[in-house]
């Protein structure tokens, strides 16, 4: 456990590091150092501090967790941008086909984003299938297959290799949402010899709310794939200013003028992974969720998480007719959850800065705040906002 | 001037508000808040913080500086990637017709985004005219036209009103990028009854290095204006988390999540516009730049910025046949400025940091490298990487 390397909520228990990871002292000092750079030096901070290339060094970190090469990969944007690139990209390969195959249980988000490609283009399909049935769904149509590495709700993660190989014998592009998976589970892209892959950096990669997302293209698609925002930052000789976008590669892909201070605070959390065997953390964080999940069937809670080691990701999820009640009882006795509709709270048990003992110290109190039905108090009953 | 509201670099007189405005005390604030925020409350300050809510704040900051109503603008992604929105729903809007017209000075970054249209869909074209012949070439097939308020190189100021009457008068939906003109020039988008603008707010606007960028969409088009981007900030209820995209009006435009350290600086550096009459510090940038031109005129330099007041923006720019070696050494004077192939140095005079004497003083400094022709000296004509 490196709980030293973050600055973690006073007196709390941070459960919540799938939604937003808890802020590593590296990102807080670099994050600070561009707000110095900046009052320091101003404009010559993009060469003199090297803030021109941040997105490439962000991007060189990145690679490695997800088992792909340096120019396979940018960070740039939002996850929901990065989508909506490599979704164009891939819909463009495959032109001749008009669907779009994804899952009911996805990600909300990436559903938008797909709905704007039928907004826009009505010979444009979206079809969502449950993933019991999902192999049996792929054919010759099919353009494009979205899908989330792991569930958003109960951490249950796909099998890559399989899917990707099953859909590439109909001739259907994949793309893979890794933002749940990404720097809690071992990923190597390039054996599942996947298309495309966009990720979120602010949950297990703890880059700050709204740091900037990466986008993966296969190096075997990279002389054809092109981004339909042709972002200066991706211009072979930007300072030319000449009026023809001239690109290549994966920097196709790279958009506008990214966020410096969130790209550098995203550049200082990603120094957490620079010595960590990630299938060690992966090993770990497994141990961690079968003690989680053992601990909350004691209390008598149902646990929808796979029971199977290797088939989650970095959170436990269980249901309760009180959830949002008891979500609320919990965060004011500072264990700090999330709660989504209708009533499934999520535990994210990242070995990095939770152990065992701390797991133990939530489910104990978790277990008081249930058997004395705490969370039935009129303050813990009123509507959210967000969480 | 408020020139205290801002830490300027050290020792040195900055000239360069036009590529990337100093940092406002009060941005600095807002940044370093977050940091504290996210260590000390994690994913709590969504809404403890209201995080959730930035991205509205800032846009109706915006609002006023550029005569828009609150609703019709929205904060998010970059100016490239606001840009390709706009494009996109104006042709999307005008499907009929597959030209889009823009001019050959506008600045490139705007051309690139532009090519990625016809790079995905040939049937579109792109045209490009010099300003002098923009109106004739306005015609029916004309889907879009893209301008620049102000002109990168030269400051000159295109007339909105004019042109936009002679676009609509086509059937021409316009699209303005307001990025060298938000914050320094008194902007009426209603007056002027534009359909689209776009801008950057890390120049006149101080917002940080990549700071998110604005788009404003015309009331009378938001009924059926639609981003292609489907972002969840945008949906009409995204904690419900239902898998069909439900957004209105400019909240379609609202992208996925955004930078909250960025934000945060943004809306601190809106704070420097709270009680500022924009048309007296356009007046006052019109004095400056007035006295500006005519010392560098003195000087004996070929200033190529309109000298008509009221025809300009916020810079004043000037060729020189050893432009590079001679910004070189002026920025090693403290005297930060940039450069523009092959020959233009441009000197944003900003009220809100400069006053009268520092220009005497850059001028005077100015004066003596060209004199003593420091600038041939070896040092100052390596080849640059960024300016």
């Amino acid at each position: 456990m490196i709980k030293n390397k973050f600055i973690l909520p006073t007196n709390s228990l941070y459960f919540c590091g799938h939604s937003l990871g808890p802020i590593p002292t590296t990102a807080y000092a670099q994050a600070n150092n561009v707000l110095k750079q900046h009052a320091h030096s101003g404009v010559k901070s993009w060469n003199d501090h090297d803030w021109i290339n941040l997105p490439k060094f962000t991007a060189a970190k990145i690679a490695p967790l997800i088992g792909a090469k340096s120019h396979e990969v940018a960070v740039s944007d939002s996850t929901s941008v990065n989508l909506y690139k490599a979704l164009k990209c891939a819909l463009y390969m495959n032109k001749d086909r008009k669907m779009i195959l994804s899952t009911q249980d996805i990600f909300p988000a990436d559903l938008y984003i797909a709905s704007g490609i039928t907004l826009f283009d009505k010979s444009y399909q979206i079809k969502t299938v449950s993933i019991e049935n999902l192999t049996s769904h792929l054919n010759n149509d099919i353009a494009a297959l979205i899908l989330s590495h792991v569930n958003y709700r109960d951490a249950s993660v796909l099998d890559m290799v399989n899917i990707t190989q099953k859909a590439h014998q109909k001739g259907i592009l994949t793309i893979w949402d890794l933002s749940h998976s990404v720097g809690i589970l071992p990923i190597d892209l390039t054996s599942a010899n996947i298309d495309f892959a966009i990720g979120c950096t602010y949950k297990y990669l703890n880059g700050g709310p709204g740091s900037p997302a990466f986008i993966y293209v296969n190096e075997k698609h990279l002389s054809q794939a092109k981004s339909p925002i042709c972002g200066w930052m991706g211009h072979q000789n930007p300072f030319e200013f000449s009026i023809t976008y001239q690109s290549t590669g994966i920097n196709h892909f790279m958009g506008g003028t990214p966020s410096i201070l969130s790209l550098a605070a995203l550049n200082g959390a990603l120094e957490i992974y620079k010595d960590l065997n990630i299938q060690a953390l992966h090993q770990q964080t497994q141990q961690h969720s079968e003690y989680l999940i053992s601990s909350l069937e004691n209390v008598g809670l149902d646990v929808i998480t796979p029971k199977i080691s290797g088939l989650r990701g970095g959170h436990v999820a269980f249901l309760y007719p009180e959830a949002y009640a008891l979500s609320r009882a919990l965060l004011a006795n500072h264990i700090i959850v999330d709660y989504r509709k209708p009533n499934l709270i999520r535990m994210c048990i990242n070995p990095l800065y939770l152990d065992l003992n701390h797991i133990y110290q939530a489910v104990l109190i978790l277990e008081k705040i249930i058997t004395n039905k705490t969370y039935q108090r009129p303050e813990y009953q009123h509507i959210q906002k967000v969480t």
